[in-house]
């Protein structure tokens, strides 16, 4: 175990944390560094070595794994005067980013170490992970990766110790965060939706606990429904992670798609959800309080609605909300993928990875894999679909409840149904964002005089 | 003055009283009810008489006007068991609804007058009216009428009392609340988008007293702007109209366009805004607090951000908010104009009557006279419209800024643009609501195999 090579880790926050540990844990010298002296000292304890900047911590090291929270603090910690890491790399040194960035920031960053300072011989890989605290303690993160072949079978063992899975995503440098962005925007999508959904549930006096239970065992079901509606009916806030977080990473989904000239309906209704969970003074509490946006004068009724017996009404609007859920969670999906597409990301890859990360749902297993068999007619119809997230919209209406996403989704199959697409299954819906003809009829403007002011 | 008819007048809000203290002052003799008994006292006190329900306040009247909240109150004040007008009603008195209600409303009530209680020789007008308390209190309202014409000109006197324009829309009973309906739809919008753009000018530190100056000079002004920002800038809270009433009146709108199959984007944006305003404890609030969902814990943000000097970056941002405000009004213009269509509504009908009241704005007299023209291809680009809003939009993210309204206008440009429509004019964007028939290229699915899981 003593000839593993020596890491250098920078950013020991939650992730990195589990991350370094797992990798003294496997044999390898790890060296880190962070701000805060606390995550320092338990590396100390854990048997790791600690650095005062990061330019000390990585010059013993072939590998330089960075984990910090965005590009910004990237940047910081490669390039600040005098202890940036930049300025103490050894010869050949192979730098792992695993911080989720914009796409085009590991190329960039690849580019001011050739370039502005000199340094040809690093090679870099971008490795963005996902998977959580407990499972990056566990070495059991997905990390998609990519970048020269050759050096990411070098970084191999590496990556091994921290991940359980690991995928190749080829078309060179900053695929993975591609890929990676693709993950984030229906994580993110589904935590909103998870809060919009049982908001309405406790609304509609629907029992709650019951409902999580019935979403499931069923085709409503997401990932992160799963993992963050437990908070919402246990009252439990921890800050795992946090609203603020989210904001940054749909700020660069969307960003992705006004860059791209893709319109990211969905994205960008779920982006102003963190951003008015921020404005309401939640930006450093976890994301299901996500919640309070829709109850925000009961964040507990979530909870208190588990005491609910269920009415046949209740039934009724459990087996809507379930549709809600899965329509949202549809189109979120196919959205997804065509960003992907637009990003130069295949659905096969996409499809693939996304069905063990985070981002998915029942919903996006079935509807992508309509997609990759060209199967646009079966399932249900859109105008099915529509006419029942209708009845679940008259419903939240009725309670003054605001549907932000169901209403977003909603617009989009009442905009397929005009277009004749009525009669198609929910996978023809991917026409709504890749088509880009639109077939000009001549404009009927009815014309008649029939305004005849003040001469009654 | 004596000969002049008895008119019942039913509910003495804030309208309601102006109205009915002008027929007196015009020397009508007018019976009034309401449950508020002060305003029945201030109607005593002005000359008029007091009922103690709808049944004996229009025992005399040859003319009955309903002015209460909306359609459950109507139907309470005709059909109440044993105290309903509907019991007491004279041989052809004249019932002329002057409250907003949905357009299938007026033909409802008038077959249940009608059939279930056997009086076919009641007669019915829908005249919806628009100006708010200080233009119905001096007989100036714009009232749209519609009915048969010979009730029409009957009802006449009564009409030109209250009201200083008078518009007879074709189409037969509940053309008018069509009318009143797009009125909303842009009223509505426009007050919303007033609190999103001055929330982003506090929020971007420009002089939002000298900005309000300068949209009011120029084609960024909307009617609601001039009106309800001055509340802002002075935190004048006084609850004039409430946020609770937009709520009913949004669902009125929207609820339309899910009756006719027509995606109403904005209108469904804004409707959660006043939603959200709600849940967040201000449905009773004056519908100015709406700039509470943009700054919720600084609401006087706007007043206090008048002292600011403006730097050349503010002057910048100021310049892209009235992009924000002209744009979001334009887009506002067209999906009202479509809706207007789909209910039957004539373009120029609408044309005309909505630049006289509290829908219009600069945006929507300029789109809508070229859609009349039938000019879709002059102004400045859907591309250039576009490109501008981007800018918008990418300042606010910084600021974690939540624009709703520019946000769902963004995304529909962005789709005009993805629809080979950028270089034509702003009026083309109609096609975005027209248009039947999605020309359907072959689904371009890019299929490689890249994924290699695990095996790197």
């Amino acid at each position: 175990m003593a000839s593993r090579p020596n890491v250098a880790f920078i950013g020991l926050g939650a992730m990195g944390m589990g991350m370094a540990v797992h990798l003294l844990e496997d044999g390898f010298a790890v060296t880190g560094f962070d701000f805060n002296l606390m995550a320092l000292e338990k590396l100390l304890i854990m048997g790791g070595a600690a650095a005062a900047n990061p330019r000390e911590c990585i010059q013993d090291a072939s590998f330089v794994i960075c984990m910090v929270a965005n590009s910004a603090k990237t940047e910081k910690a490669f390039f600040a005067d005098s202890t940036g890491a930049v300025f103490g790399l050894t010869q050949n040194a192979i730098v792992i980013l695993c911080s989720s960035v914009a796409p085009g920031f590991p190329v960039k960053i690849l580019g001011r170490i050739h370039q502005d300072f000199q340094r040809p011989d690093i090679q870099l890989l971008d490795c963005p992970v996902s998977g959580g605290t407990i499972r990056a303690a566990r070495g059991m993160l997905n990390i998609m990766s990519s970048g020269p072949t050759d050096i990411l079978n070098i970084a191999q063992p590496i990556l091994e110790s921290m991940g359980e899975n690991l995928y190749e995503i080829e078309g060179g440098l900053s695929a993975a965060n591609k890929v990676k962005l693709v993950n984030q925007h229906l994580a993110n999508i589904h935590i909103a939706v998870s809060a919009e959904a049982m908001g309405l549930a406790a609304t509609l006096g629907v029992n709650t606990k019951e409902f999580y239970q019935t979403v499931l065992k069923g085709p409503a079901c997401s990932c992160m429904f799963e993992a963050r509606v437990p908070h919402m009916l246990s009252n439990d806030w921890t800050p795992h992670s946090a609203i603020s977080i989210f904001i940054k990473d749909m700020r660069m989904v969307t960003s992705q798609g006004i860059l791209h000239h893709l319109p990211l309906y969905i994205a960008s209704s779920t982006e102003r959800l963190y951003q008015y969970a921020a404005r309401m003074g939640y930006g450093k509490d976890h994301d299901s309080n996500l919640v309070r946006i829709f109850l925000p004068q009961t964040p507990s009724l979530v909870s208190e609605a588990t005491t609910h017996c269920q009415s046949p009404d209740a039934s009724r609007a459990s087996e809507l909300i379930c549709h809600l859920l899965e329509t949202v969670h549809t189109l979120a999906a196919i959205e997804a993928l065509a960003l992907g597409n637009k990003l130069g990301i295949s659905t096969s890859t996409l499809t693939s990875i996304i069905s063990n990360v985070a981002g998915v749902s029942e919903s996006f297993k079935k509807v992508a894999s309509q997609i990759l068999a060209g199967d646009l007619l079966s399932g249900i119809t859109i105008t099915h679909t529509r006419n029942k997230l209708k009845e679940v919209i008259t419903l939240a209406q009725m309670h003054n409840y605001p549907l932000q996403l169901t209403a977003t989704t909603f617009n989009l199959l009442q905009k397929a149904v005009t277009y004749g697409m009525g009669g198609e299954g929910q996978a023809a819906l991917l026409k709504l964002w890749t088509t880009s003809n639109l077939s000009t009829e001549p404009l009927h403007i009815t014309e008649y005089d029939s305004v005849t002011p003040s001469e009654l």
